[in-house]
């Protein structure tokens, strides 16, 4: 297995070369094809994909898991829309983002140019093996592949219908490797292929990114667990709070940026908590209050230090209540994972303080920590939600897929 | 010592919180103040630095490590200049790169913010002390040092002094860690402070880059070797030809942006290299030449395989003869190291198909490759110029110290 890992991690090198000049409208024409096979080929994406669920359920996979692994019509559909959006988007190469003319008479450009070869290590997860390799294309990167192995037959289905595509576009198929084996010595040699391999981007469990993030020789960017707060600040508008902390919560608890953890100022505590209590039984959320809630707060469970900094992915809240913004800074500086948070505020000075002073991919006022998410930025598209500080932090677009070199036009200078 | 920097590293993480706050005000005045301090301290720097060359004259250092060393009247002076032209330049922190209003409603900026935590080792150079924790701090980080051990009384004076001004200021002092250990040990546990540190930056000797590269799990930007090169095309202006190479070879051979192999298209040949060869005698250069080049330049001594991909440092040029364009960017993509690379011609197709296909970090037309540099492109001070792709990738000033995230306004958006 080792050897077709090197094999394909040149293919890939190999690859990039021809990628980093292939024009827009080569790009776009492979992705719509792209599209369309998938469509036309659903039948057969639909019985791999049964053949990884038959295998998953015999191995007794939780029901989270086994939601992420299916496919269904639906899902296909939408998988094709969205790679057809990743046509539409502008192309992120060779756009200026720099320009200027020096004393010396050199007109200098900074341009955006592909990064080159993007392993990305995720879950089983069929669907991003379609989206990964969509945005690493149309930014100019080959990529090699690695979801989890329980996705294996609907991958390698899934890989070879865009192998195909590239192949009848005379673009080398290189451009996309898709990495089976689910052996940890075959990933840590893959970690090790610094000379064909620019930028490795890990996503998922914890366990995994923190392998990933130790044995790596290559950059890594890790889109890292999701332990968002709320802070509701003394002048929060009550109803309102109750609204957002609530559906932060029960939207979508498994996603990274549901709210994990709400911090309430003590001023607001007697008028809040009742109402945000009721609302949370109705839903069915089950609530690690500190003592402090717990008086106010009777359908609640006791909260203990293990309930701060978790990421629980699943209807449970930890809830605290604060004296001063400084302490709810200071609990989210402690516990916070660097991902999203928000505060709910009237005060203008506690708004910006909040945000000058906690340095999350993202911070809000006054909104969901649920809109920390590609699409509802204005990016268009997402790979994931970096949560390291380098290259890219927070949703990673076409723009964070790519980096920037500079391109001079002198007239015979020297130096 | 290991305690120490565990010590330092807290430290730093801790006052990065402070220095991520700072008003640009403080910022500078703690520049301009430590400018003043590096003039009015000058005698005991200079005696610090004496007590450094004696060392190292009696270990004895080759006369470039000992030029590396050596601080002068001149190069103080030199250092303060530098230190207040970085508080001159403006701040990157809160600047707004993207700004847009999204169907939500939600008013979506992002924002450049410190990365926090800066690691930096580097070679025995005192000034790169005073210029890298100047351009750190500028930019809102705090930063831990780690110089040659050739310069450590020169270090701790250096930093005592800025350490001393911070503290005058209020600024913890935190800000500036000095790692005076030359222990590899050390260095190991320090790269695996990632609860503490952001980004590892190295500069310096390939093994010590080498070094850190696979024993970090930081992320790591690395200022690794330039192995620049000059493709001489058929239509280039042989005079002006003759002038760049000659210059980007002597004007400073021991910098990472010198020419180390200038390429020749063959039809160019003839008329290029007798009168290149009678200028690199003149200026002492030693010329490597390969066979076709041999019989048209005789001052050469015979090239082989070790001849190219090396980073001469020296008054030494490597010098191949090639039948096309594409042959050239074969040669710079097998040998070169993604520095900087040059292209000399009148055929702007030619020109535009070089600076497409080769996608090292500074590409140039018709000029030298000693252009590659922060101060020449315009970005006013740089800490090194990074060949890592990802986060920087060409010379790193201040806005490369810098990461960018996301600031959302709403109105009460649940999702």
């Amino acid at each position: 297995m080792g050897d077709r890992i090197l094999h394909d991690a040149r293919a890939a090198k190999e690859a990039s070369r021809a990628l980093a000049a292939l024009g827009t409208e080569t790009k776009n024409a492979v992705l719509r094809a792209i599209a369309d096979e998938l469509e036309a080929r659903r039948d057969e994406i639909l019985g791999a994909n049964a053949r990884d669920l038959d295998a998953a359920r015999k191995a007794d996979l939780p029901s989270a898991k086994l939601a992420r692994l299916e496919l269904t019509d639906d899902s296909i559909t939408h998988l094709a829309a969205g790679v057809r959006q990743v046509a539409d988007l502008p192309d992120p190469i060779g756009a200026v983002t720099t320009q200027r003319t020096v004393p010396s008479g050199l007109r200098v450009k900074k341009v955006r140019c592909p990064i080159g070869v993007i392993a990305m290590i995720y879950e089983a997860r069929p669907g991003v093996t379609v989206d990964a390799f969509a945005l690493c294309f149309k930014a100019g990167n080959a990529c090699l592949l690695k979801g989890g192995k329980e996705a294996n037959e609907s991958n390698t289905v899934l890989a070879g219908l865009i192998r195909g595509v590239l192949e009848v576009h005379d673009v080398p198929s290189g451009a996309l490797g898709l990495v089976i084996s689910s052996d940890r010595a075959d990933l840590k040699r893959l970690l090790e292929l610094d000379d064909c391999i620019d930028l490795v981007i890990s996503r998922g469990g914890e366990q995994l990114i923190r392998f990933v993030h130790e044995h790596s020789r290559i950059p890594t960017i890790q889109h890292f667990k999701g332990v968002c707060h709320i802070y509701v600040d003394a002048t929060a508008d009550v109803d309102q709070a109750v609204d957002i902390c609530a559906t932060a919560k029960t939207s979508a608890p498994a996603t990274c940026n549901s709210v994990e953890c709400v911090l309430v100022h003590t001023d607001i505590a007697e008028a809040f908590l009742p109402m945000l209590g009721a609302r949370l039984v109705r839903d069915g959320v089950r609530v690690l209050a500190d003592e402090r809630a717990r008086g106010i707060m009777p359908h609640s469970d006791p909260a203990d230090e293990n309930s701060w900094g978790r990421e629980f992915l699943d209807l449970i809240l930890a809830l605290r209540v604060v004296d001063s913004l400084d302490d709810a800074i200071r609990h989210i500086e402690r516990y916070g994972s660097n991902h999203t948070e928000a505060i709910l505020t009237r005060d203008d000075a506690n708004a910006e303080a909040f945000c000058d002073r906690v340095q999350s991919s993202c911070v809000l006022v006054n909104a969901s920590t649920r809109f920390n998410d590609g699409f509802q930025l204005g990016l268009g598209a997402e790979i994931g939600i970096s949560t390291s500080k380098i290259h890219a932090y927070g949703p990673m677009g076409l723009e964070e897929l790519t980096t920037q070199r500079w391109i001079v036009e002198g007239d015979g200078q020297t130096r």
